[in-house]
């Protein structure tokens, strides 16, 4: 068991519906030194790609991919859920639906910070049906870009996106693949990886 | 001049309607050098108080956030702009209007997080009328958390936030302040500090 998971069984609760709150730690109250810790560990995973940028999205991916890309000696880059008027005309979109809002949203890349010549690394903290992360590869690779890999803080392993993905040929990585959640008992259980 | 003014001339863009772009290295895609050096400076000069807890709002808060709660070990909270059906029905909640986005949003945060034992540092990239900031002060005393200091990347001096929140008494600091734009030449001046 990894640290990522050993924190997951600390402070993680089940909920009803195949909810599980991390928020006292990975994203509403968010510990610095964890996210280091994670940070450390994608790097590991993936140093052997030519990262060029670590590619994201509001709000929950954005403090996991910072401490990525300083890894990385890159920047970030960010999508963006909602038409900004600060945000030029000229701008990549996807259209994505949120497992934890019930909702579809627009997400928006500006088309100055991302090209044919970048190798992109994409980071998001949970993976369910895999909707945010097909948004953002359909941006990437809008782009010309190549997407190099796709690190995840925690993927359902019980939901559709992990094996969608790695079906299209991704090189995807979890931190933590939950394989079953039970609110009554409370307990989490992780794919051995 | 400091680091942060030089960037802004360097890499900011300015639009009419008193719209500074810094979407390159701030607030889209995001410099992490840029970050942690904003990180030391917040931590240089609020490291007199006895901070526990960084608060920010998303989405552009957060990165900044890390930064500077990574120099004072101590957690991230960020204030979230709609009701999730992750969180618990008791939080504390505030109104905020957006100067960037023409809307108000809902902000909250979770009650379990904010106790009258914390001494608060708020942290946020922009500051125009104040609104967002005005919301998380005011969610923080109404857990009785002391409010230590605001920390402000980039004020834009000519609108009435940073005069408000100095006159109601609050220690507010600017990494760079703004005293005028242009947009025909590009222009941006800084009020020096």
């Amino acid at each position: 068991m990894n640290f990522l998971e050993e924190r997951i069984l600390r402070d993680g609760i089940v909920k009803e519906g195949n909810v599980l709150k991390v928020d006292s730690f990975l994203n509403h109250q968010m510990d610095v030194d964890l996210l280091d810790e994670m940070g450390r560990e994608f790097y590991r995973r993936f140093n052997d790609r030519p990262i060029t940028k670590v590619l994201t999205i509001e709000a929950s991916g954005i403090a996991i991919a910072c401490s990525v890309a300083r890894c990385f000696h890159v920047p970030v880059l960010f999508a963006k859920k909602s038409k900004s008027v600060n945000i030029d005309g000229d701008m990549y979109v996807a259209e994505v639906e949120s497992f934890t809002h019930k909702c579809k949203n627009q997400v928006i890349v500006s088309k100055r910070f991302i090209t044919s010549e970048d190798h992109i690394l994409i980071i998001d903290d949970f993976l369910a049906n895999g909707c945010a992360l097909q948004g953002l590869i359909s941006i990437a690779e809008s782009a010309g870009a190549v997407v190099e890999g796709i690190g995840i803080t925690v993927e359902k392993g019980f939901q559709i996106g992990g094996r969608v993905i790695r079906n299209l040929g991704y090189r995807l990585e979890s931190l933590a693949i939950v394989e079953s959640m039970d609110a009554t008992t409370g307990t989490v259980n992780f794919k051995s990886q």
